[in-house]
This record gives structure tokens, sequence and C-alpha cells, in this order.
């Protein structure tokens, strides 16, 4: 059950709640977040919503079924947009495009990206400089000075940054730098790091683990929710199967379950999904006309000589072929 | 190796070949189709194709480094178009639709699909009469009878019939009555079906096992093809994984992967694909833009009552909304 | 609801029991075998056991929740022992070990095998003749020539023959060289086979698929005894995963779950569980102390010259060793 | 390649050998553990090891062809054995018994618990304080008050204590009271986590991820060992697959792959591994026969009292029961 609170409700009407709650041995979490206040209440005795409606300070009360409460589309129907400022919106019904390299190499590899982006309209750029590695021994990015280098190029030309956050630590050193914090594949069960981003008003971009179900995808979210922060999305990026001839499946099936059961945007990450350049371009389509709310992709102007992921990478007359399809069938997709 | 030869080739210039290929320790298999005289030649030699290719009879020679020979893009980058007769292709660069009940229940059933396809301008419908159950106590199919029953309707309004052979010895007394023999998920790897199928002229739909490799399901086809029959087509059907909010996972990736590696038309069945009704056509879209040839999917008039399969199957009217929709897109998929 | 009838029962209780069944509007499937007759009784109504009990010609009503029947052990707690004559039995509560090559290949090779097999006090063997192979142009076994050559060197030594049978047609020309029918993986499903060997008086080795679930396991067994053969035993033989280091992942899991969900006999067949040579016994002692049965394995004079399967099949000196140490442990095991 | 240093290699010797590699191109990376001092040198020139081997302060040379150098056993033949102190030992050739709850919960569960272990003459007790919990509502744990709860009762009782760390900033606070930091299934590639546990100088338990390839598991211990601890043992808790009848399907075949692949000690956790109470102690036996040097397991006075994890939990009766059946095959293991 989430029950909303108006914004100015006084402590004794919130403890009134409280106290009604717990003689039904609900537990209680106060969840506040940018936009409002809410209580997450779980219990196993069935109360008629109408004997707590009724109390001061109530602005809403919704039953909802399922283990995870705030990001279930149960009781909010309506998607949520995200506003990134500038009038950069995700989840507004005209797919967001986000594209940029696996990691973040140089300036002059930033500027010809940024150059890239800006000639095709692309106000979103990808670029990791923390990079999660199977190997100790692999390149694991330019770190912090990566992400100043990516914003000094990004921020005077109006596009936003995403980029992946590995550990609690680094939030507080990337967070004005960064438009939005992504939530890697490998980390998207670690629970420290989530907690963290709930107390960060930044929109985050959460992966699905590499065999995460649906379920556990909505769960980590819940975690970032519950701690305050409801600027969220979703990403599928493939998942873990016996097929190996591609790197990942992507999961298409995933774009409208979650659609269906969350109101978060949800975004498909192609080159991850397929892992092979060549067919990029098919999947980001495909998972837009199968519902998707945008596509993060890969691109570099030579992917063969990429620091990482350089398989996966689209070069810039692939991208731009790309970006002029979904333009091409932007209006059909709805 | 693939050598091709010519029709009239006298048995005496065929022997040399042999006799020249048997020298270099090949094993070769005969294979002739519809269509064309091959020799499919195996051996671990590396043979100069120049000492083979002056010998008279041979029309053509090609290096085949796939352990599936005949289905690979390798020597035939042309993609394979099927010829249904009433000027009804599969692979043409038109996206097909196959459409049809789960199974065949009745003629009242049948009629009112067929008048559903004739309003819509669908040309092949697909029902099942012979159905593998997991339970041996669930209903099985109408057999012979119900295929045709189908037969009697379809035939008049020139609707090709695909339907499923589960075993060698129903290929002849359904051989009159089906358009496309359709080999199911359970019986792709069933070799001796599959070599039956090979010896028979009419068009097969190989449908991918249940956690078939993109490999395995080439080699099916194969099977086929090297006992003599050419017109084959793939159908990716959706795969087994830990996910199980859904009936399979449907493989997008696999889809583009199959078009890269075979010259055969490939089908999506969205309905097997992801099992829930209200998901099946954005699925089916997405498949289209992702290079598939033709979606089949489930449709009845009641799909609360159908026998079987009714969760995945579309009513009349979600059935009409998605023919509308690809039509309008038809344009845009290539 | 399994209800076992009196052998003698007339056909006129016979028909009062059918009417009542059916005007509580259960499905009734008649199921005669070798040992007993009884009905399989299907419906949606909560029918009172004692209302029917006390019909004549009944000996005995279970009620069986699960969705397969007869091979439930919800009705059988008892397990079932399967007899293969000359005191050989398997399901008896000593560990039957089953080991043979992959694929019988030539008399001289079944002479070395079988002197392998009397040396080791082994009684059944395992050897493949009809070998479905994923590419149509690999070697697909001797034949029926290959089983009667086996058959002529097992016969005289008392040993038992276990041999896959990939089709129906094979039935009758295979059965009377063959003392265990073995279904393959790959025709775990196959309906039509099942159903045949359902009417046969002959124990039946099912093979999990690569993908199989439990479940399916267990309605593939019911698919043959509900025709008619309670001879049946079960084998876990590995899965596909998402692991590719072995050629399939060994579920040590389903032995006990299978022995919990069914009076059949489980038996593990670690070659193909885990497919690497140097693994096998590991895993075959394993498999015990989880509870199989007994273990079917390949071993073969000369692995690394075996026409099939080489990489997974023990040497005699291997074999010797696990036969050895099965015999150390077989107290310890229950 | 690994070299081994002496350990007072002069900064002299250290750099002309750091020279010779960087003129070879070769990447290296200084590892500084409690026992040695390595060079992992990474590079793609072939190398003629006798160029290098006669410089001064180095003690061996050795080439390593897998992608994990440190953990691998194609340098380290000899198995890893880890002492944590009063004659308790791991890897030394005897099944470790490693039991204890999911969660501690209180006092009161502890004493029943540390009794249980001592009656049994179990010196290694688990428990965990920081749960990773799917949803955020859940109970997640006493924190490092449970974990001083559980020191209080086991120190003065000479039983040792691994238990989860989730987050880099709970090593500080944790590391008095822990003999074994225990990296969960959901952490195992939360690379910051296995950094900062290479700088520890603790024993190490490290869960396979819940889809965790054989590789990946290795690479993650490469992590920490490349960071300076090499008191480290790897643990198959069952990965995630189709099957879904049990929690996980135990990859039994991990065991031998790992002992074959690396030298650092194996322990199964059957308890997760299959996720149901009465089929835990079989496979805690069976994974000894595979290869296993130990097994966790959760063991509670009242499972279906307990906190989290109670339906996979063994009760007292239980768990010495099998205790008691691996004093009895301790002999027959090797």
């Amino acid at each position: 059950m989430i029950i909303q609170l108006h914004k100015n409700i006084s402590t004794e009407n919130l403890s009134v709640i409280h106290h009604t709650l717990e003689k039904q041995k609900y537990s209680v979490t106060s969840v506040n977040t940018q936009f409002e206040n809410y209580l997450i209440c779980i219990g196993k005795n069935e109360i008629d919503i109408r004997s707590i409606g009724h109390l001061k300070g109530i602005k809403d009360i919704h039953r909802v079924s399922d283990s995870y409460k705030l990001v279930s589309r149960k009781w909010k129907t309506d998607y949520t947009k995200i506003d990134l400022g500038n009038n950069i919106y995700i989840g507004d019904g005209t797919p967001t495009i986000m594209a940029g390299p696996c990691s973040i190499e140089s300036e002059e590899q930033v500027a010809k990206i940024v150059g890239h982006l800006i000639k095709n309209n692309i106000s979103i750029m990808r670029g990791g400089v923390f990079k999660p590695r199977s190997s100790p021994y692999a390149f694991r990015g330019l770190g912090i000075d990566g992400l100043k280098m990516l914003y000094e190029q990004c921020k005077p030309n109006n596009i936003k940054i995403v980029t992946e956050v590995m550990q609690v630590s680094q939030i507080h050193e990337m967070i004005d730098y960064v438009d939005v914090f992504q939530v890697g594949a490998r980390n998207s069960q670690n629970y420290n790091l989530l907690d963290a981003l709930g107390e960060v008003d930044k929109p985050v971009l959460i992966k699905r683990g590499v065999s995460g179900t649906i379920e556990e995808l909505l769960h980590s979210a819940e975690y970032i929710f519950s701690k305050g922060n409801e600027r969220l999305m979703l990403c599928e990026r493939g998942i873990r199967t016996f097929e190996n001839i591609y790197r990942n499946t992507f999961d298409i099936n995933a774009i409208q379950v979650l659609k269906d059961k969350s109101h978060l945007p949800v975004i498909a990450d192609p080159s991850h999904g397929i892992g092979i350049r060549e067919y990029v371009p098919k999947i980001a389509l495909a998972s837009l006309f199968a519902g998707a709310d945008g596509v993060i992709y890969e691109v570099h102007e030579k992917p063969e000589e990429a620091l990482s992921d350089g398989q996966q990478t689209l070069n810039f007359m692939e991208s731009e072929l790309l970006i002029n399809k979904i333009n091409a069938v932007k209006s059909l997709l709805n």
C-alpha cells in the first residue's frame, strides 16, 4: 500500500497515521522524494482503505499488489517523463537517442564525437570513465579526469552526459559533471550503490543485470526510488542465454513487459544487446517498434581503434544512417 | 565444398569427378533437388579448386567453410524466394503474413477465420491438426480430418495452408492438402522426419528448437536440403531462458544472424515468441524491422474459447489492427 | 485421479464406472499395462472418492494432483524395480552400471569392450547404432547390422543391451535384439515415438531433453506409461546453460527431485553431463551420492580413435578405476 | 607471464627488469602479497623466457596462457592451503564444514547454533549481518552489532567466522571480528569491493555470480590476488538456468573445472545450490565426491522461524546427520 501525503502534513497528523498502521501490524517506510512524500506500508492484514483514507494529511492511497511498489504502474498509470533541462526530455513520446563511445579516451576523441552529435541533433552523450572490466589488467577508464574532459566539451553545446558510476564514493566527485548516472549491469544489485543514488537529485539509468529478471530490475529501481529519487529509467541491454553467437541476447520481450508493469521510461541498448556492429541499427529500430522510449548506443570515429567494445561500436556513417532512419519512422511508432 | 553439376552430366564425367575427389580423400554426398544437382564434398586436404574446376560436367564450385553447406550464404548470396503458386511468394521483399488458429477445431471455426483472412487479404493460413502436447491427456488435434476440413475452405479461396507434421508416416496422408509443411520446435532435431521431408517437393518451415542454437537450426535445414528439397524457410519462435514472466524469450538477434549466415527466408512467430496476447503485435512489428521476411501468428474469433494457446492468440480486431500497421510501415522496412 | 481395476473386471462393472465418471464430467483414459489396468480420470469437479470407491471391480483409487499421473510418486510410494532377467535389476538399491561405446563400430571393437565388461562384472552394455548427429554428413551409425553384431556378442555372455531408437519404424526391427530402448535427448518430446514405445513390453530409458524441464521429462514418461508400458527409467544427462566450458551442465539437483516426484528409477549419464573425459568419474560418483540408481557412461578401448564422442569416453583403465571406486563406496550410498 | 621476485630485490635490479620488459612492449603490474612479490607481464610479443630469467632478483618465471594469471594452476600446481589459526585449515585434504544461519538474529539464536557447532566439532560458523535482499523493504540484517554479537560467542570457543561484506566502507569496521570475508553472488563483479579486499590480510571466500561463468569467477579472484591478497577460496552456489523447480541449479561440473584451472580451494554451498531443505545433505555429499574442499550450509534451531532463507536451512538434527555422514565417507574422498 502506498500512501501519498500532503507536503505540509503536521507531525501530529503523521503520527496518527503511523499509529493507525502499527495497530494493523503494518511496517511503514517513509519515502520523501524530490516531488512527493509517501508512506510504503507492508503487512499481512487486509485493511479497508476507507478506514485510513479519511485521516488528515493523506492525499491519496493506493493498493499495490506487486512486491515493488513505487515503481509499479498499478498506482501511477501515467508514464514518468524525465526533464533533463534545455527542453530535453526522456519519456515524452518521441524517441530519445543517447550515443557516444564505450570509453572516454582523449579530448580529441570527445571532440570528434561531440561534433557528430551536434551535426545530427543528438543531445545526450554516453561515455564511460570508470569501466568495469572482467580482467584487472585491462584498461579501466580515465576516471574523474575523463569525466571533466567530457563535461568541458558537452556543457557549452548543451549536450547532456550519461556515464556509469561504480561505487558510492564516486558519486560525490562525479555529481557536478553528470546529467544521468548510469548503473551498469554488474552493479544492478549493488544495493549500497542503489541506496546512495536514491539520495541524489540526478536521474539514474539502471541497466538490467546480465541475468537479471524483470522483477529484479524493478526491485533495483525500487531501492533508489524508496530512498528519495523518482527520476529513474530502466535499460534493457541483453541477457545471458545458451546462445553464444552473440555477446548477449537482446530481450525484446522485456520492453513491453517493463512498460506494462512500471511507469518508468525504458531505454534499449542494442550495442550490448547483440554486440556485433553491423546488426546494431536493426536491433535499435526493432526496440523502438517494440515500445522503447529511446536507445543508447556506442559510436566512435574509428571503432576498430577504440580502447574497448570496438566490435559493437558504430562509426559516424552508420550512426548517421541509424539516426536518419529513426527520424523517418518516428511518426509511426505509437 | 559444393560442386554444382550440369543437369545432363554424363555418368562417365560424373565418375571422373568422384574418382578425383576420392583420390583426395574427400567424402562425397550427391544431392539432387527440385532445381539442381550438387556434390557435397568434405575432407581435410586443402584442394586447389582449379584442379577440379576444369572437369567436364561441372557448372560451378564453391568453398564453404561453414559446417552446414547448402543452406549457407557463403555460396549463394542471393536470398531464396519461395513460390507457393497464385502469385504468393515468401522472401520476395514484402512481408509475408501467415495467420490462423493454434488448432483446427471445427468447420465453423475455420469458416470464420478464413473470412477474416479474405477480408484482410491474407493468403496463407496456419492451423494445427496434429498437436504435440506436453500431457498425453490433452487435446491432440483433429488429425487428418481436420486438415481436409481446412483444405476444403482454403482451396477455393486460394489460401495456402501451413500446418505441422509430426512424424514420417503422416507425410503421405497430408501431402495433397498442405502447401507448407511445418516442423515444430520439439521436432527440430527429429532427423528422420527431416530426412523424409527432404524427399518431398513441398516447402518446409522449420522452427528453431526451444533451446536450439542458430547452428543447430541451420544444420536441421541442411538435413532437408541435402535430401533434395530446396524450398525451405527458417522460423524464430522464442527460446528458453531463465526469465519466466513470458512463455519464451523471442530472440530478435537471431533474425539478422540467420539472414547473414543463410540464404533462406526467416519467419518470426511472435505468438510463441512472447506468449502473451497483448504483446504479440509489437513483437511482430519489431521482428519485421529486425529483418524478418514475414510473421506467423495465431488468430481466433474467440481466443478465450480456443482449445489451445488461447492466451497468446489475437482476436479478429487485434489481428486486423496488426495487419493494417504492417501495411502502413511496409515501405520503410528495407 | 487414478483408478486401479481388478484384472478380471466384468464389462458390465466397467461400464458402470465409466458411466459414473462421465456424469461427473470426467474424461477417462483406459490404460492397460503389462501389470495392471488403470483408468486415468481428469476433470474439474471435486469428487468424493468414496462415491466411487465402492463400485465393483475397483481395486484402489488415488488422488494425484500432479498433471502427470501414473509416473507420480503421489500414488505409488514404493520405487519401481525393473527386472531385466538373469538376476539383473535396476532400482533394487544397488547402483547399476551401464557402459559401452558411443557408437558400435566393428565386431572387434565390441569384442574388446564386452571383454572389459565381463572382466569387471558389468552386465549392461550401451552402444549406439542409430546415431542422431547435428550434421547430415557425419557418421550416423551402423544401423540394424550394428545392433545384431552387438547382440551376438552380448547374448552368450548374459550382457543386456541398451541402445537408442530414433523412430517408430525402427522399433519392430530392433525389438528382438534390445533389452532396454533408449530415447535420446533430442527425441525426448517426440510424442509419436513415445506413444509407440508404450505399446511394447521392453524397458525404456528416457533421456531428459537438452533443455527439458523436470516436468517435461515426467510428462514424456507419462506418454509411454499411459500407452501401456510401466517399465521405465529416467535419465539425467546434463542441460544447456550459459556456461560453455563444458558440453552440458550436469544437473545434480534433478536426481533428488525426480526421485521425490516419481517412483521411476533415475540413471545419471556423466559422459554427456560434463562431456570431458577426465571429469566423468567424479561426476559419476557424485551422482550416486545424490541418489541416482545407476550410471551410464561411455567406454572405448581407444577413445581418441572413437568415431564419435571420443573426448568424453573413458578408456579401459579409467573405467575400471571408476567401477572399483563405485564398489568401494556402494555400502555408504543409502 | 608471472615473474616471482626475491623479497629483497634491490630497486636497481627491479628497474632493470622493468626496463627490459618495457622494451618488449609488455605492460607490467607489480603485485605484493602477504607472501610473495610478483610482476604480472602482459604483452603480445613472444618473449624467450631465458632472455629475462638470468636477470638479478628473479626467483622464478612462469608462462601462463590463461587471461587470469595469479589464480591459475598453470604456474602453481600445488593447491593453496589456507591457515585460519588454531589448526584450522581450508584445502588441507580433509573436508571443511562451515555452518550457521542465513542471518544473525539474536544472542539466543547464536548461542544455540554455537552449541550445535561445538557439539559436532565444527570450527567455522557462517552468519550474515549485512544481507543483500531483492526488496528494499525486507530485513537487511543486524549490521555491525550483529557481527559483534557473533564474535563474542565464537571467539572464546575458537570458532572462526565467515560473513558477507557488501561494500568497501564496511571492511574497516568488520575486520577485527571476521576470519573470512565473504563476497556474495550479487557482488561477484563489484570490482571496487574486490580491489579493496585485495588490500586486506584476511581470507576471502568469493561466491560465483548467479549467472557468472567459471572464467568470470576466476577473474574476480584475480582482482583480489593482484591487489595483494593470496588467501582466497572460490564458492560454487548454483547458477540460474531455465529450470525453476529449484531456486538455483547447483553446478557440480564447476567444482572439478575450478580445481583444474586454479590452485585455490573450492567450497560448495548446497543450501543456495538447490534451495530446498530436504535435498541439501545429498548435494553436500555429492559435491565432496565431486572434489570440493568443503561445504558451507545453513543451519538454524527452527528453520521455519528463521528471518530469511528458512526453506533451505537445516535443523540441528538434519545438520548432525549430515556431519556424521561426511565423517563416515571422509576417508573415501580422495
